[in-house]
Formats: structure tokens, C-alpha cells, sequence
């Protein structure tokens, strides 16, 4: 798409630290890593968000995904690396690899609880929009 | 395993507010929830990390994944829902999906920069392990 910035990146016009490329997806360093070694992976077409991509770029990109992950802990010695999807910022499917450490002290997001019975009417919810 | 949480949950030795069950997955709500609606999918084998899982299981948890987001995002009208896979905590594999609102201010990892040279030596680092 004429203004994605990911798009721009794929057609080379943007330059990028490529960790990866082949005929479908590109992983390359995100420039404002949360630690260094972060990856985002993308697939080459243009699919705004992780719910509109079909079921062969969801195989596949996640299996890219658990490559990448093997070797961001062995090349980076890291404790792990942490997979985030987020619905905003870059209209462009994007999925983060964050390389961790047990000692990072990154914010963990504060959590709730529920009343009695409330859990079981969100569930219902969400049960029902299962298609 | 005998003593994972989340095998006494599939064996209902455990109760939870189930979503979604098949032969392969389950998905419950998280009783600490981020956000109400905050959904944990798991495989029912015991799988350690993302890491550990095989190509069908990627495969199909991330299908599944993207299902149950459509479904929290049409159930409980919130403004998307965040994917988020960590490497510790409980040691089987499972996938977060958090309900994220625009304004819910949630914590933001902070960021840092590459110096000049540097985004490469890592990029070499991850790209010589990719196997």
C-alpha cells in the first residue's frame, strides 16, 4: 500500500536491518527496540491486522515466528524472547519478538479480579460470537 | 504433567470459565485478568514453551488464536485484542489474548536506540543461528 511504512520497507524504498526474507515474509530489527535483537516479522502483502490474514499466512508466519524465537535465545543468549501482536500503531500486520531477560524489570500490565458470576457473563460473551 | 496447572485444568481437576475446547486446545479465562475477557489458550498436550511445539500445533493454536480474537472483539466491543506469548511464568505453552481499549493506559515497554554499527552486529548475531 502507497503509504505503509512497512511497504515502503519491503520494496526496498526504506532501508532495514533484515534478519529474514523469503517470497511471503521479511523480519527485520524494529529502529526503537524495547531491547536489542528486536524482530518484527511481517508478511510481503498487505494485511492490516493479525485478524485479516487468512489461514496460510497464519501458519506460516508463526512458524517463521517460532525459527526466529530459537534463534534470537541462542544468537542473543537472552532468556527468552516474547511474542506481541497489537491492534495499533503501524496498519500493517506485524508481529514483535522481544528478546527478555529475567532481570529486564520491564512493566508487567496490573491485573483484576472478578465478582461472583462476572466471569461467567463475559465468557458468555464471547461464546457466543464464536464462529 | 502431574503437577501443571493448567494439565489439572484440562483434566478438570481444576475448574475454569471455559471459551473453547477441542480434541488439541482449550481456552479458559484468565482468573487474574489484564482486562475482563483476558483469554489463555493452551495445547491439551503438555508442551513446555512455544518453542517446543510442532508445526501442526503452531499451526492450528494460531488459527484457533485469530478465531477467538475476532470473537472477544465482536463479544465484548473493545478496540482489539492483544496477542502476548512470554516464557515464563507457567511452563506450558499458552497464548494470551488480552482485550485492549485505546484509552485503558496500560504500561508501554520503553525503548532504546541503536548506536552507529550496532543494529548489525546484533542482526548477525540472530541471523547466523537461523536454521
Amino acid at each position: 500500500m502507497q503509504d505503509c511504512i512497512f511497504c515502503k520497507i519491503i520494496k526496498k524504498e526504506i532501508p532495514c536491518e533484515k534478519i529474514y526474507e523469503d517470497k511471503n515474509f521479511l523480519a527485520f530489527l524494529d529502529i526503537e527496540p524495547v531491547s536489542f535483537g528486536h524482530t518484527l516479522i511481517i508478511p510481503k502483502k498487505h494485511i492490516v491486522w493479525m485478524k485479516d490474514a487468512d489461514d496460510f499466512t497464519i501458519s506460516e508466519i508463526f512458524k517463521l515466528t517460532k525459527k526466529l524465537m530459537l534463534a534470537i535465545e541462542k544468537g542473543l543468549k537472552c532468556d527468552f524472547a516474547q511474542v506481541s501482536i497489537v491492534g495499533e500503531d503501524v496498519p500493517h500486520f506485524h508481529i514483535h519478538l522481544i528478546p527478555r531477560y529475567f532481570n529486564d524489570n520491564l512493566p508487567r500490565f496490573p491485573t483484576k479480579k472478578y465478582k461472583d458470576g462476572e466471569s461467567s457473563e463475559v465468557a458468555r460473551k464471547i461464546i457466543q460470537k464464536i464462529v
